[in-house]
């Protein structure tokens, strides 16, 4: 197909097209004349892989780049993952007091649950920084919470093993998974808001009338005045 | 205590400080001479809930005053955190195509496990547009993985309104959420990371040998060659 048809099949204004091409995200066409290149299904494919990273998960060009090198990249399916995550997830550099510590719970979690995890790997530490801030600021009773985190990932882990071992070639396991994590944490994040508004409506929809002055009612219970 | 003081407990250098205080996110200390002021340990707290929201959730200083704003403004627990909440999630703008049909998918996932929310609240659209952009992409599967994701959300919520619940006074419990939103996040996403792979590593470590060309094993079972 010509860039005009590859534009109108993906949404993607045809400069915009040109662009990646340009910052070698997207393969050029195949020339069948001078001054024009055809394109295939395998470009419709990969310009939604792009623009779903950069629109739903908020990756810039250069991070869009990098996780396509990985899903390009040859290599066993573990290695290839373990490459485009770090590609997904942007290194953590807060250095916050208590780190050690922090991390030596964190490597106490994994032990505990049995996860085969490399401790050098970049989300040990992420995690390590943010229970080190927990603490900074007080909350260090969300280790407890930990383990709850733990055993709720093992179980979406499985679920999202599930949907990516439908995709029987490394190729499609590969770009599953990218697109899995980066829409996945999309999905996650955004669901544990609603979950939260849910129990907090429970919660403290009642209390309201407590704690605010003057505030109405959001989940008002049979004894609300109407 | 003076500026000098309260950079020593948090870490926090005095100009930056000082450029916290005239973007609005730290209020002014109290001037004890014309030129020094003097601060407490609202200013402490302050000044880790306002590294904590940049350096481990990311966000700029914009998202910063928006949140504060949320925390500080009187009114109920719950429409609080709904404020805080909006103001830590950016809003999703992409409109992939089947946004809609989406829509009502995430909706009567919601009905179906009997969750008090709002049809506009900003989070059902994000899982929405997630949702469409995974269609997009022939990955439309996902939507069955939904219903283990709300599953595992539901437990993390009952364990973070358990942490939650320990700060009695309000002010204490929105500081709680926002700051367990942000660094939960943060958490949640590096902890699923960790899961996929110690999932991986079970999975695909053994057949890395076949998929890849002279791969070494990430997880060798007892039969991997010494």
């Amino acid at each position: 197909m010509r860039i005009g048809e590859l534009s109108r099949e993906t949404g993607v204004a045809v400069p915009t097209i040109k662009y990646y091409v340009r910052e070698k995200l997207l393969p050029a066409g195949w020339l069948t004349s001078p001054n024009q290149a055809s394109y295939d299904d395998t470009h419709v494919r990969r310009l939604r892989l792009i623009r779903g990273l950069m629109d739903v998960g908020g990756l810039s060009v250069s991070a869009v780049r990098e996780v396509l090198a990985a899903v390009d990249s040859p290599g066993p399916v573990h290695e290839v993952l373990g490459a485009a995550q770090d590609a997904i997830t942007p290194p953590v550099t807060a250095r916050p007091a208590g780190l050690e510590e922090a991390r030596r719970a964190v490597l106490e979690l994994l032990r505990r649950r049995g996860w085969c995890i490399e401790p050098a790997h970049p989300s040990v530490e992420a995690i390590a920084v943010a229970l080190a801030a927990f603490r900074g600021f007080g909350h260090g009773e969300f280790e407890e919470v930990l383990d709850a985190y733990a055993e709720a990932c093992e179980r979406i882990a499985v679920a999202d093993l599930a949907f990516v071992g439908r995709h029987a070639e490394v190729d499609g396991i590969v770009e599953s998974v990218v697109i899995g994590t980066v829409l996945g944490d999309a999905v996650l994040t955004a669901m544990r808001r609603l979950a939260h508004m849910d129990a907090s409506a429970r919660r403290y929809g009642e209390e309201g009338r407590e704690a605010g002055e003057g505030a109405r009612e959001v989940s008002g219970g049979p004894d609300t005045p109407s």
